[in-house]
């Protein structure tokens, strides 16, 4: 997904809710801000928004001399989101329909996206979740099911910390023995790092890869041989969250992206409502589906 | 008032509202957008938020050859106002307290402001108007009837197209023989000039003189000498908007605000909450009164 005008005013935003977040110094804050606007004045818009981020947040890392910024507010959603987790499962195994269930608190975790809102509370988690539960799910569960049950090699992209334990949830109910869950190989904004999936416990049930990368999505120029071997030999691909569509909804790959539309502008390229819950089969699968 | 650097993302985003407004010409939209970046980039932060608007609305009229893009949204406004008006004017008649019925009219009426939201509906105008009718007020109303009954020469300085029609209902309760009107000298996004005042009527109730400038608010050093002139020996001076806030509020003149705070950063600045109906009188009246 190419940059939009509108993502312009949002970069900005994103830029002094980050650097606040990371350093209380305003010389800091108007140190970055300016490079930021210097640079979204000649940015290219072809190139997708978390390319834009990722710059941005190296930029922020550079001039506050952190490497991981954001590794409290990580460590703060771990704890949470495992509080959460026997419930979560519970419910799941209690349920009418356990996959749809399992995808519908999936996504319901992805609230937790610092880049979007940087005043995220515990209490806007639990309302996710609740609504997750009863709100329109836009999915083809069914088929879903089937996809994945028919692949034998099914990559799983975490998005962020805290929303990991969500995945666990889903990767449990697809059968851990076929998931491999990949995560940044780098700090970028509240995304999961190796880190995340052992403080959480993912690393005991599958097995997790880093991408190699700090950008907010999965930019496939951007990452190592290693992941992008195993990404190409998937199956089958389960992409979580908003950058991972901003940067792989025109991907030549058999890919499932779930997410919560926080973003008017990822809504309105989607063809959703924002808030909405999605699950969205990539267009090229759709393509060879009609051809095969 | 200063620009705080929370003005900064809101200029780009408005730069995008009002380039769209007046042309649907992409290509026109990134030019403008590009080259706000780069200004914002290196702009001065102690000059005040409209001071940048007012750069940016020229930067717009330039890039799409208009002179005045804003006329048929400003006509819309004032006939929709025009339709409000005698119901307006009987709310007062019949009111218990008429001058505080008109001062939360006038401010109602202020919700008429295409750079804060560009997507203004007629709905959303009479909403304002019921909400005024009923919310709290941050006034002290007696204070204000004294100071407007005190003072020989008023200056009242309109802000918007449309809220014009709102504010000729406080004029009538303060006694128009004394009040002269200000408004802009050339357009300014939706703000009130000459034409504004006759197609109103608001020329044949009071004097009007435009302040020969084009910012959205009062830059003192910008406007012509012959306004400055009936700025200074104003006995009072009521200030419509928050244009007019952010340019004045450091004035040193008798000054009313009177705004609905619609910005966060105005609302932080004025110590009141967004949505809030205010009226303030300037600091700089307070220390003098203190010192009478």
């Amino acid at each position: 997904m190419k940059t939009y005008f509108d993502c312009i005013p949002c970069f900005v935003r994103q830029t002094l809710d980050s650097v606040r977040l990371v350093t209380p110094d305003e010389a800091v804050h108007e140190r970055v801000l300016r490079e930021v606007l210097r640079t979204a004045a000649e940015m290219d818009l072809h190139q997708t928004a978390p390319e834009m981020a990722q710059w941005i947040h190296r930029r922020i890392r550079e001039h506050t001399g952190q490497d991981d910024p954001y590794r409290e507010i990580k460590d703060w959603s771990n704890r949470m989101a495992l509080k959460l987790y026997p419930t979560l499962r519970d419910w799941v195994a209690e349920a009418s329909l356990p996959m749809e269930t399992a995808v519908r608190l999936a996504i319901a975790g992805n609230i937790i996206d610092f880049g979007v809102n940087s005043r995220l509370s515990e209490a806007q988690v639990r309302e996710s979740v609740t609504h997750a539960l009863s709100a329109s799910l836009d999915a083809d569960v069914e088929e879903f099911s089937r996809a994945v049950s028919d692949a034998g090699r099914i990559l799983y992209l975490a998005d962020n910390a805290g929303e990991i334990v969500f995945d666990r949830v889903l990767i449990e109910q697809i059968s851990p023995e076929k998931v491999t869950v990949g995560v940044k190989g780098f700090p970028a904004i509240n995304d999961a790092t190796m880190r995340d999936a052992e403080d959480t416990g993912m690393t005991e049930l599958v097995e997790v890869i880093d991408n190699g990368s700090d950008a907010p999505g999965t930019i496939l120029g951007d990452c190592s041989n290693t992941f992008l071997e195993r990404f190409q030999n998937a199956d089958l691909v389960i992409a979580k969250g908003q950058g991972n569509y901003e940067t792989l909804s025109e991907a030549d790959k058999d890919i499932y992206f779930l997410l919560k539309a926080k973003c008017p502008v990822i809504a309105a390229d989607i063809g959703c409502q924002v808030g909405s819950l999605v699950m969205r089969r990539s267009t090229f699968s759709t393509v060879s589906a009609g051809k095969g």
